[in-house]
C-alpha cells in the first residue's frame, strides 16, 4: 500500500465528516468510519467504507485517524476511554476550537504515544475534495509531510507552524475576515438595492473589486511588519472624509449604518493616535494590545 | 482622427487627475490639461500635453472633457463662469461625491447643452491605465458607448445605468466593502501577530481565503434577490456560535474586539428577526430599511 492509498479512519460523520470520508473514498483510500449514531455511516458504507462499531475498532483500523466532531469536549469523551489505542497513531483533529484547546489536546495525545496535527477546514462541506480549498494544519512538520499525500485528498494542505494552536488561530482570524467582508458586502448590497439594483448585478462588481482590495492588503502587509505606514495618496484622513459619502448615502436610503459608523470611529481612533497621514494599515495600531492604552 | 486618438481635456491635476492625463498621453491622445495651480501641468506638458491657461480654453480644446477635482463645489466654481463653452461637449465627471450631487450636476450640464457621464475610479492613482482596474460610469448608455474606446485608456470602463447617480452609489458601496474587508484583515493580522506571525505570512492565506469568500457572496446574491436564504450547513446560528472562538482568542491576546462584537450583534439581530436557520445572507434583512422596525 503506498501513501496514496493509506488506510484512514474518520471519526464524526456530521455534514463535514461525511464529506471528508467521501473524499477519501473517492481517492481510493481504505476508509473506516465511526459516528455515535450509526445511521450516519450507512451512505458511506454503501460506497465501500468500513463502519466501525466502536471508537476502539475505528482507531485500531488505520494509522491515520481524522476527527471532526462538534467540539473538543465531545472528542475527549470519545477518545479518553480508548486512549491506549492511540499509541503509534497519528490523530489529525479537524474539530473547531481554540488555540488553547488544540495545544492541550496535542499534549494529551502525545502523552498517549501518538502524533498530533490540528487542522482547520477553510471551506463549507460541498468544497471538501477540491484542490482549490485550503486545509490549514499545525503541529510537527515531519508528521505533516509524511501524511501530506493523504491529506491532499481533502483539499490543498498548508502547514502553518509546529505549534498545534496556529491552525485554530488562523481559522478564527480568517473567519473574522469572512464575517467582516460578508457584512460589508451585505451593507453595500442593501445600499444599491435601495435603488433597485439586484444583488446579482452588484455582486460580480463587488467580487472583482475584492481582487483590487486583495492587492491593497498585499501592499499593506509589509507596512504592518515594518511598523511604518506610508500613506501616499490614500491616507486615513482621506478615508475618513470619504466614508462620509457612504454614511450619508446609506442614511438617506434607510440602510443601517452601525458597521460604517464603527469603521469610521476606528479610523478616527487611529487619527487621534497620530496616524492620520498614514495608510489604512496604520489602523492596526489601535487594534493591537498597545491600542488599549487609549 | 479616429476614436482611439480623440482629443481629451483633463481638468484637475491632483495625483489622480495627473494619472488620468498621463494614461491618455500614453495611448496617444492629444491631451489638454488645466489645473488651478499651473505647476501641476508642467510634468504633463513636458510629455506633450497642452497646458490650457483658462478653463474656457481647456473645455474648448476637446470634445471630451474629464474632470477630477476635490469635490463638486470646486467643479461648479470652475465650470459656472464658462458654462456656455460646454455646449456640444461631453463632460465625464470623475470627482467623488454623492448620487444626489451627480444627478444635480447631470441636470446642470445638460441644461447647458452638454452630455454628462458620472464616473467612479476603483483604483488608487498608480493603478490608472491598467486594463484590470474598474472605472464605473453612469449616464446615457449611447454617450458611454461612443466614448468607450477613449475611456478604455484609463482602465476597464463599465457602464452601470442611465441614471447618473449610480456610479457614486456603487462607489460608496464598494468603498464600504473595502473598509470592512481591510479592517477585518487588520483584526486577523493583529490576532495572529500576537503569536509572532508576520503580516506577510498571514496575508497570502487571507488573500486566498478572500477568493473562497467571494464564492460565498456569489452563491448568496441570488438568495438576496429571492428574499429566501436557505442555510444548509452554514446558518446564522452556527456562525454566532463560531464567532465566540474569535472573540475569546482575540480577547485573550488583547486585540480590540469592537468589530467582531458588532458582527456578532448584527447576526444576533438577524436571529431575533427569525433568520437563525438562514444563511448569512439573511443578515441583509436587518440592514435594510425594513430592519429599522426592530
Amino acid at each position: 500500500m503506498n501513501a496514496d492509498h493509506q488506510a484512514v479512519t474518520v471519526i464524526g460523520l456530521g455534514s463535514m465528516g461525511s464529506e471528508l470520508a467521501s473524499a477519501l473514498l473517492d481517492r481510493g483510500h481504505p476508509t473506516t468510519v465511526w459516528n455515535r449514531t450509526v445511521e450516519k455511516a450507512r451512505p458511506l458504507a454503501d460506497r465501500g467504507a468500513h463502519p466501525a462499531t466502536t471508537p476502539r475498532e475505528a482507531i485500531t483500523a488505520s494509522p491515520l485517524v481524522l476527527a471532526c466532531v462538534l467540539d473538543y469536549e465531545v472528542l475527549r469523551s470519545v477518545l479518553e476511554p480508548v486512549a491506549e489505542a492511540l499509541a503509534g497513531k497519528v490523530l489529525v483533529n479537524l474539530t473547531s476550537g481554540s488555540p488553547e484547546q488544540a495545544r492541550e489536546m496535542a499534549g494529551w495525545v502525545r502523552s498517549h504515544g501518538a502524533d498530533y496535527l490540528d487542522g482547520a477546514i477553510m471551506t463549507t462541506p460541498p468544497g471538501v475534495g477540491s484542490p482549490e480549498m485550503m486545509f490549514l494544519y499545525s503541529g510537527p512538520h515531519a508528521v505533516f509531510e509524511a501524511h501530506r499525500p493523504t491529506l491532499a485528498a481533502l483539499g490543498d494542505p498548508l502547514h502553518l507552524s509546529d505549534d498545534p494552536g496556529m491552525a485554530s488561530l488562523y481559522d478564527a482570524a480568517l473567519l473574522g475576515l469572512m464575517w467582516s467582508t460578508m457584512t460589508g458586502w451585505l451593507h453595500g448590497t442593501a445600499l444599491v438595492g435601495a435603488e433597485k439594483t439586484p444583488a446579482t448585478a452588484f455582486t460580480p462588481i463587488a467580487v472583482r473589486w475584492l481582487t483590487a482590495v486583495a492587492g491593497f492588503l498585499t501592499a499593506y502587509a509589509p507596512q504592518v511588519d515594518a511598523g511604518r505606514y506610508p500613506g501616499d495618496d490614500a491616507t486615513i484622513d482621506v478615508q475618513i472624509a470619504a466614508i462620509e459619502h457612504l454614511l450619508h448615502a446609506a442614511e438617506a436610503r434607510g440602510v443601517d449604518n452601525a458597521l460604517p459608523e464603527l469603521l469610521k470611529s476606528t479610523m478616527e481612533r487611529a487619527k487621534v493616535a497620530g496616524h492620520g497621514s498614514d495608510s489604512f494599515a496604520g489602523v492596526i495600531e489601535v487594534l493591537r494590545k498597545s491600542g488599549d492604552q487609549q
